[in-house]
Parts: structure tokens; sequence; C-alpha cells
């Protein structure tokens, strides 16, 4: 049975409304997602949430129904309040009738099966959660197999980025690295490395990719490091028509990663 | 000679900051772009701001010397202040170096050159003013002719829009029209409307596009109401290869249009 809780006080709802802060979710190994549908996305991945909770209205869903039973029987937690106090733990005025507190998987780059894939994404130092997400969105739309985020990036468990996502964090995989770990992995198996950039005459549209793709994106104001373009297999540029000489990260991320599953088709 | 401003409690300064708001966006005219770069690209575009304002340091640079010469010989107004008072007027702590209040562009269709492109984007009752600046700066790259907004869409000349648009604001055309004023303009001349959908078996990258054309961008969370979809002239369909069923608009809204510009490339 789903425990009450009535009081806003309660420890539970201040340790789900910590989630909205990088320093808990790091603390607690949780982070926060919210909504019926993602939830459910989560769960025919095979995550549960350790903790669900929900206003009684959130509960007659038969979908939702079956996944707080589930969490139960998992021996996770299950928690019956009230729409206020749902809202103070998500933050929002009109909270998703379901939250789920799920544990992080683990994102080293030891964890990820770069065979699992044929392409995937390398965001460097992207900075904002919504793009953070985008990415992974538009990796699951795509066919990618996940995100390594390399250096100091936003936090890919942010409320922002499970929300862009769209339920695409739990079908993504996920790495952490800093460039000095990744090269050195990436090196020891197979993979073209392909950044976006200016310095090249390669369009985008006409370039050599080769399987697997790791396709590194870099932040969204500075751009990819000199050094790090150094190191990539393969530059390709997006010709640009207008006055602006760059689109956004997330932008430029889709826009290739779709030209190179084009590429393939026929394979 | 620039006019110094010492209070917070200043007239103009309460003006700048209300411009937050839609409202008084609305009722002034005005709108607010913040920063060197993107009050640079307004300029080489013709647009002056009718006010700019900066502190002492940020008017050190020779462009915005330039342009603040500019305002004043154009009749603008110019205005010194300290970093705190910017900071208050942009509602940022760590306000870009100028500040622009600019005079709203006429966005009637009537002041709509079709002819001036062959691809313009349609949204409709776009919610997120990044997503629409984000396709506006993706309509410079691609080199669309704007983007006409139907219906209730979020304010294309809210801060956040601004911003994301990277100056696309200042080079792209801007339109705002009901679906019932869009459709009579749209029929009256030439141009195929696009629409991305779920219902139709046309891959975007073998579709048949006929310049110009008009593509079709629906909500966020709803996508196209099926009355729209019905209206229009070819719908193409992004393969999802992942659990996903959709992507985000406006990394739809480039993906659509990049392989536009492709299929165009040799003609």
């Amino acid at each position: 049975m789903p425990r009450e809780i009535t009081s806003f006080s309660n420890s539970t709802v201040k340790l789900i409304r910590s989630l909205r802060d990088k320093k808990a979710r790091r603390s607690s190994g949780l982070f926060l997602a919210e909504g019926l549908r993602i939830l459910t996305e989560a769960r025919e991945e095979g995550c549960l949430p350790e903790l669900v909770a929900f206003a009684p209205a959130g509960a007659q869903h038969p979908l939702a129904k079956a996944l707080i039973d589930e969490v139960e029987a998992a021996g996770g937690d299950a928690i019956e309040t009230t729409p206020d106090i749902l809202s103070k733990m998500s933050g929002k005025d009109n909270p998703q009738a379901l939250l789920g507190a799920f544990r992080q998987p683990d994102t080293s780059l030891a964890a990820l099966d770069r065979a699992a894939s044929d392409l995937w994404f390398v965001g460097e130092k992207l900075r904002d959660p919504g793009n953070i997400g985008t990415i992974l969105r538009t990796g699951d739309a795509v066919g990618a197999g996940g995100l390594i985020l390399i250096d100091d990036c936003a936090d890919p468990f942010a409320v922002e980025t499970v929300r862009a996502s769209m339920g695409a964090l739990f079908t993504q995989k996920l790495a952490q690295a800093s460039w000095d770990e990744f090269l050195p992995w990436l090196r020891g198996g197979i993979g073209q490395l392909v950044g976006t950039s200016l310095q090249t005459d390669h369009d985008y549209r006409d370039a050599p990719y080769e399987a697997p793709v790791f396709l590194l994106v870099g932040n969204e104001s500075q751009g990819l490091p000199e050094a790090y373009e150094a190191e990539c297999d393969l530059l390709v540029k997006i010709p640009m028509a207008g006055k602006a000489d760059s689109l956004n990260a997330a932008i430029a991320a889709a826009v290739t990663a779709f030209e190179i599953r084009r590429h393939w088709r026929n394979r």
C-alpha cells in the first residue's frame, strides 16, 4: 500500500524537492523525472523509480496504477500526497500527476558498449541543460547509442534535461568523462571522431562518414577548441547561407546526425 | 552627447526594465536586444535602436562607439549609466555591455514579400520563446526568408527569443497572423505548404519539394491539428529510429529545412 504524506515538512518531501539542486542529486545519487508519459517510457526500458509520488487523481490511469504496483513490488516507495505537496516537491504550480525519483545510472566510459550503435554524440562543455536533453531526444529519434559528455558540461540529471529529453534519458546511454579520459578510450577501439567546424572545406553532405561515428558537438558559445578539432578524423562544415556563422549546438548536432543517417540509408 | 542616468528610479530605466514584460512591449511597441554582437548585426541590417544604454566600459569598443554615434545622429537616445543600473534594466546579474531598445517591425502578412526567398518557416502555436529564436537562427543559416507565426504563439519580441535568435531576429522577416488570415494569403500566390507529420508515408528525404516552400511546424506538445495537416500540399515524415515518436519542434524544422536545401542544391 502506498503510504500517505500530508505534511510539507516531511523528510521525503524535502528530499524530493532537493533534487532540483545539483549538490543534492550528487549526494543522494538520485534524479527526478515527471509525468506519466516519461515514467512509462522509463518502465518500458526497465527503469523503475526508487520512489514514486502522486496525488490521488494521478493514480487513476491504468498505467499509473501498474507503475505504482511495480515500484512497490520491487521494494520501492510509493507515496500518496496532496496536489499542494506534489507542487512543492516539483517546484511547479501545475505539477505532473506523477513524480519519480530514479537512481542515477553508471556514467563511466567503461560501462559504454560502443558496439551497441553506429552513431554516438559527444558533447564538449555543453552548458545548457535543455540542449543536452534535446540532443538525447534527437539521439533516440536518429538511432544513436547515446551521449558522452566531455569536460565541464551541465548536469545531465537536471530537471530541465530530463524534461527536454522527453524520456530519451532512459533510452540513450550517458557517459561523463574528461577529454583526457575520452581520447584514449576512443582510440582503444574503432570509431571515427567527426567534428563540425568552420575550419574545413568538407561539406557535411559529401563527407566520408565511417561507422561507428562519434559526432563531437562543441560548447554553445565557443564551439570546439582547436586542439580538439585537431584530434578529429573528419571535420565537416554545414554551409551557412545567411549572416550568422553558427547554429544552435543541438540543431547542428541534429542536422549532421540525420545527414549521416541519410548517407548510410542504403547500406 | 550621451545623457547620464544615475538614478534607479529614472523613468527611462523603468521603461527599459518593463520591456521584459509582454504588455509593456505591446503598449510601447519596443523590444530589448542585448550585447554588442547582436546590436552590431542589427546595425548591419539597417536596424538602429531608438535607445542604447551602456556602462562606461561598454562604450570602449570601436563598434560600440560607432553604434552610439549613429543612434544619436539618427535622433535616438544614448544613455550612459552605471553597471548596477544596467543590471537592473536587463534583469541580469551580469548584463551585456550594451542594451538597445528597438521599435518592433510591422509583422502583418501584407508586409511580407514571398518572392524574397524560396523557403519560409510557419510556426503554429509555438509556446517556447527559445524555440522561436532558434528557428529564426536556423532560418538565417539555411537561407530562409523568415518565420510566420500562426495563432497563439509566444511573443517573438521576448528577451529569450531575441537572445536565442543570436541576431537573426534582424535578418529574418517576422509575420503574425491567425490561420484564417494566413491560408487565403498563402493561396493568393504560389507556395507549397509542407507539414511534418506521422500520418504519411512520404519520407522527408524523397519528397517533391517545390519552391517556394512554406514549412509548417506544429505546437511543441500537440503537433499540427488535423485540419491544418489536411490543408498541406505535402506531408513528410522524418523516420524515427527509437522509442520516441517526435522531435523537438525546432529540431524537426531544421532537419527538414536542411533536407529541402539539399534537394535544391543542384538547381
